[in-house]
């Protein structure tokens, strides 16, 4: 096992009507900037619902973060926040818009101008206003880590950023709340999940038994209860592992100690920014090409996962492997979410702009031993057509 | 699953040299107290390394905080503590010293009788001094978690306490430090660790998937790295799971959003502060036995331990759970651990003693469903001889 330092201070509140806890965990006297996405919390009754909540503090509105959330729109948020005194926010709504939200957190008081925060990958956040979060749809884990992705839209640049100072003081997580769901996002989600734990398992063995055997842990429960969730969207106990899962898969636990990969995000980042697919779209198409192209260097693991995840146990090495990841392409296809370049309109003549993009963000290098070099980003994505 | 709030804000410092880290953590203006117990951490170079580590820092010891801390060891350090001005405290040792020094942070500034605290249990905790802990022993998951146990000789009483305000701000696990344990040391923390998991697992299903495929990743790594680290005490990898293991096993996050037993360790504990017994062997010994005798209320967990843990697919549901209790009392022996009273020289005689303790600490209704009553005690104690 490698060493290392793992903290994660975000209070959770998982469970039915938790959102009426957050009254005791925003100081009474805050100016509170409540952050949310396209609209849909306001429909389904949770916006009003946190308002409720915070019926005492005074309490302003920012709505419009998208999915891939901009830096243009978050910029917006920050006029607000200083327009208005604001010092806490909470958002309310899934990655994108807590993702978003931490930029805004540590935005608003960074010397110097916001877009290093995002260029330095978060090394030059000194400080960040507080704030918490209301999960409405699991998927991405921000509600309980330190990182977030921000899109500059003019440069079709995607890029991550990470610092202590911005974990969520605390999340709600109300499986209830994910009820109201296009079905899209719950498929996106479990896929998100999925390959957040992957890339932190499928690398090369550290005899990190118990981070193992969370991921294990978290990947069989989404094999279990992803496509559940797709049929009877209203059951409590599915939605309620799955929103578990989802956080877990992302807090820095499973990952502590380990190596990690992250090459299929990346590559599936830039796919996003040049053509405009969902995250998980992206991650189911490059994935199980990542996985066969890098199969020599993951082996081990490889033979690990279809043994302990897939109930594989028969066959030499090598159709072990190709079934473990032909049933991982599987179940991608199980959740709705499509896994070639070709499903979304995409063929051979997109591959060198998404190798230009690679390039010109200092991808050269990739994955766990760092030896995804351009041209196995381009094999990888070749495979996915 | 139940709904649950999670947070614990400990920072983990995993690894070799971490104890360097600790000059970092600690405000340099602080007057730091070291509480530590018999000199083991003297005599093997650990109480060095972190003096070296603190040499910038005014640093004052106090030791002798013994196995099952006492309240009468624990108030002189609290005189300590008001004599010298001591604003940090630095537990170096196994989790009686972490729960000891746990119990002088709160002691210290709290006002009232101190026992009070404890009997209480930690409810009227307003405050404490912050502390941190260097971890030698990986057992009870003090390191990583915010509750603690002290006797009070004089009542043979042994009773706990909870407060999020003692939490260690961090801990250092340098699995480098438990080699120089004795043998003895390492059978009792894998049997504790083990314990604290089924303690948060075997008790009725609530479809906490996660936290159950948590737990029992936990258990198989247990099973698997504990008989290692017996054989090879310098074996860096076993003691590093092992010590990740521990830590887990008792942070709280397996046990979120589910029902907890403990009645083994409340039996446990009596049998300790009676008779003198380390804490692992009376969970050892009372362990298996409250699983057959209350095998009804936990059959539909103990048929999924027996076949996730132990691998035990055949058989009627009496034979498979039958089976896997004796597998979880030969899994205590081979790690050198008795499981019967009269191993330990005790007989029926001494029954009604310890009956009447868990009385007089209104023991009357334990487990996970308060149906182990003071005659379930007993019948559990009797099948235990």
């Amino acid at each position: 096992m490698f060493d290392f330092n793992f903290a994660n201070p975000t209070q959770i509140l998982f469970g039915k009507k938790k959102i009426a806890e957050i009254k005791d965990r925003i100081p009474v006297d805050s100016r509170v900037l409540i952050t949310y996405g396209g609209g849909s919390v306001k429909k389904n009754g949770t916006l009003d619902e946190v308002l409720a909540a915070l019926s005492g503090h005074t309490v302003f509105e920012f709505s419009g973060i998208e999915p891939n959330p901009s830096f243009e729109t978050l910029m917006k948020a920050v006029d607000v926040v200083h327009t208005n005194s604001i010092d806490f926010l909470l958002a309310v709504g899934g990655g994108s818009v807590i993702d978003g939200t931490k930029f805004i957190a540590a935005a608003a008081v960074f010397e110097g101008d916001p877009w290093d925060i995002l260029v330095k990958h978060g090394a030059g956040i000194k400080k960040a206003l507080p704030f918490g979060s209301v999960l409405t749809l699991p998927a991405t884990g921000s509600e309980m880590n330190s990182g977030g992705v921000v899109t500059r839209k003019s440069l079709q640049a995607k890029l991550a950023f990470m610092s202590p100072l911005v974990f969520p003081l605390f999340s709600v997580l109300d499986p209830e709340k994910t009820y109201t769901l296009p079905a899209k996002q719950i498929s996106n989600g479990v896929v998100d999940a999925f390959v957040h734990v992957v890339e932190q398992y499928l690398t090369y063995p550290v005899n990190g038994k118990v981070q193992d055997r969370f991921a294990e842990g978290l990947l069989l429960t989404l094999i279990e209860e992803g496509p559940k969730a797709l049929e009877n969207p209203k059951d409590y106990e599915v939605r309620s592992n799955l929103m578990w899962v989802a956080t877990l898969a992302l807090n820095g636990l499973i990952g502590a100690g380990v190596p990690h990969d992250w090459a299929t995000h990346m590559i599936g980042h830039e796919i996003t920014a040049v053509h405009g697919l969902d995250h998980a779209q992206t991650l189911a198409v490059v994935l199980p090409n990542l996985l066969f192209v890098c199969q020599e260097n993951k082996k081990d693991k490889l033979l690990q996962y279809a043994e302990r995840v897939w109930g594989i146990t028969e066959g030499d090495s090598e159709q072990r492997i190709t079934e473990a990841i032909e049933k991982t392409r599987d179940f991608f296809e199980l959740m709705q979410v499509k896994t070639r370049l070709s499903d979304y309109g995409l063929g051979k003549d997109s591959i060198p702009k998404l190798v230009e993009q690679l390039q010109a963000h200092g991808m050269k290098a990739l994955g766990e031993r760092q030896d995804i070099t351009l041209e196995v980003s381009r094999e990888i994505l070749e495979r996915s057509l």
